[in-house]
């Protein structure tokens, strides 16, 4: 079945204080939206839309050819945001998954499960929920007694049985496409003047249309990005993740807290990564280094068996069993035996 | 209402194994007992009172004029301590707050709501208090039927009911002037010679004054150093206050716990920190600027847009728009575009 | 009462993805074997027999001297690998205490208080057991009425009431040596086709032999080695143990968690350590120092007083109160006053 994407980042992020929109804010070395980006194209045959709006032009120019367009022109909610790609995606048949480009810790597999759910269901709505300790802030997934999801009741109209829920909306959907356009132009504005995308799994079941949930068992996918402090809690997980798969690949890290690698970058096997060392952008190091503490190497090629304390290389390619001074900075070079 | 405040300073800290007395232990670049005394300052217009005792020539140095002095000639325990600022403050009316020196994580704003409290008490006394998971070593507060302080019951008294009380003091007090004085001279001496200000509780329930409580929902206002370790512990929930303090402000920090800021920094919007980057001093960092990783600024002007990379420097100033190289060092110099 | 140490390290540590073998992994400096070892050396008068096997050549290499060699010619479990020992221990009476080399956290403190619980003994076995949280791949330790303990039940057979049993088999064991070896024979092959230790507790109670079990109160000590995870967890809590015991012996820590200190290195009272600072080796600092931020002293002296700020000493004397400029790389100089 044709699987289209919808990656909603039109919202403004106020709470950022910056002068660069909230999806261009970077992360593990890249702009925001396009973690979110990435992670829904591994779903689909063609590129996501992106739903831009505040910043539009920046937006698009960070996103290049990665994505198709869709303009929301007012910031009227999350359902009205969805509409906008209508003009591009209204006519398909098949599966619209909708996510939100400040959520980057979402993983393709659990998208993967959703979509999977959602072939499954006679139903309109497969959604991804999640299980907190603290639920504050997250709409409460209420489930009926067949296990099918009745509701998302928002926070702030949830009554204390409903409070008590820890099951939480964690703003990932996957509707079919013929039912979605229609029933988008049903939702009816808020008393904050939106228009909530929540609303539809309301819409579905009072058609009798079965709404299924799906719950991911890691609590950091659904951490959305609203301030500078989130987003560095959001930059500590993928670091956590990112330096785990290269330990159980067979890289050794001394502090993987203080080891920063971008996700682009590959390692071969044995090399060992001492503390404050960060590797970025394209960068390919063999196996055997012996990398840091304090070293940077930004787009380059490291050979077989380096040791590089406290050094600096960018743009460069260091030959294999080159041993650099510490305090070196290369840029633009070719160093060791290749010179 | 006139409001003075006394803080106790006089402890050895022998648990600290130093020549330097506790109190004068640096914290995030300031001696320990600075920090107790501007939170203490900001509540009161007329300096502060320091009772000092060990070190007392190296803190009276270190504090300087930004405080009065009273002195503990012995170390007789903590009434004996605020007894010690009678001399200085006995003859006013209103209230007298009393907190300790390495205590430095109190928030002027928790010791606000305490005076506000206490404004509002018939009673003599109002008291900040805790609730922690872990109370080892702390009096736990007895709370009477209407809510009001009965005792504070010392962990070593206690009773198994009592031990089971998870509000704990957390040493933070208001006390109404006229009725302090004469109480401190009804402390009676502990069986290991000390006279403890926790005592004042009961002298004045049993004249059937009332003691109201302030519970702080934030445990680390609760958090004493009488070791190197607790120290390192303090360093770091300062650490994570500034920094939560300057990301929600709009300044970036790819990694929060290695990032290294002093309290009298100023940073400007859209500055990005990176990793194991030192912000001392009174330095001031304009907005839009690419600081570390490995950077250090201690006492210098940078202005904006400034990148500066694996570069130390020192009472200096960085013009807008400079880029220093890595492993630059800057010391009493002006740098970039100003030359 | 003669105490023998046998000291497993024949496995091939597959899950560490590397062409060194497991035992040989470094971890804070030295390689992983030689933690258990030193550990188990301080129990005993004799060195410590390791049995080796994956790897033999290079773990004989490494660890010299400080131990005698026992081979496991084929991977056929925990018991065949004890069996290994019997021709350098069977013909000496006492007690054998069995460790894993891939468990460096134990403490020696914690197997002197299993070989006294052995002592006072009438049965044949004292094991270690712990209290996880997460009980996950640990055996479960089920004790009788009386205390003692009844069988080590492994988690793939355990039933439910089993399961919920929260002490574990936390791998140490200290047995009567006459009881052992004719023991070890008893054991039968398991559907894996491996001969298991812990089958020796089942064999010492259907013969009526008393079996006890001392639990230790600190988790870390249970923690084990099987991927380069774990090695950066183990890491992590050595890093804190060192750093926590120089903490209290009166060395400033700004940030324990970022400061690097191998367990051979001597710091002198009141010196001050800034972040990212690493002290290697054979490393001697005396006292009142200020050392980092981005230091690294790799078997050096340093005399009294001096600051070491980003600078690197590599097999050098630094005389007391010298002053390196940032950047500074010493290698196998002298320092300071004594030029």
């Amino acid at each position: 079945m044709r699987i289209s994407s919808v990656v909603l980042a039109a919202g403004h992020g106020t709470r950022m204080k910056s002068a660069l929109p909230k999806m261009l804010h970077p992360l593990a070395g890249k702009p925001l939206v396009m973690h979110a980006l990435s992670t829904a194209a591994a779903l689909t045959d063609e590129p996501p839309v992106v739903v831009v709006g505040y910043g539009e032009d920046s937006v698009r120019k960070a996103v290049g050819s990665t994505a198709r367009f869709a303009v929301q022109e007012k910031q009227l909610g999350t359902a009205n945001a969805v509409q906008a790609a209508e003009g591009l995606l209204g006519d398909e048949t098949g599966l619209i998954l909708v996510t939100y480009a400040d959520m980057p810790l979402l993983k393709s597999e659990t998208l993967h499960h959703l979509v999977e759910m959602q072939l499954d269901n006679p139903g309109p709505i497969s959604m991804l929920s999640v299980v907190l300790d603290d639920p504050h802030g997250f709409g409460r997934v209420i489930r009926g007694k067949d296990g099918s999801v009745r509701a998302i009741v928002e926070e702030a109209v949830a009554n204390p049985e409903q409070l008590a829920v820890r099951e939480l909306n964690a703003s990932a959907f996957v509707f079919r496409s013929e039912w979605l356009w229609p029933a988008l132009r049903m939702v009816r504005i808020s008393p904050k003047g939106e228009y909530y995308l929540t609303d539809l799994v309301e819409i579905a079941v009072s058609e009798g249309g079965q709404v299924r949930a799906f719950c991911t068992q890691d609590p950091t996918e659904a951490v959305g990005v609203n301030t500078r402090v989130h987003l560095s809690e959001v930059e500590a997980i993928l670091r956590r993740r990112i330096n785990t798969a290269w330990m159980l690949a067979g890289v050794t890290m001394v502090d993987p807290a203080t080891t920063y690698i971008e996700p682009e970058v590959e390692i071969g096997r044995d090399t060992v990564i001492y503390p404050n060392t960060w590797l970025r952008g394209n960068s390919r190091i063999a196996g055997n280094c012996v990398l840091g503490p304090n070293t940077m190497v930004i787009d380059s090629q490291v050979g077989a068996g380096c040791t590089l304390t406290a050094a600096i290389v960018e743009n460069s390619e260091v030959a294999a069993m080159t041993h650099l001074e510490p305090y070196s900075h290369l840029k633009g070079e070719c160093s060791g035996k290749m010179e």
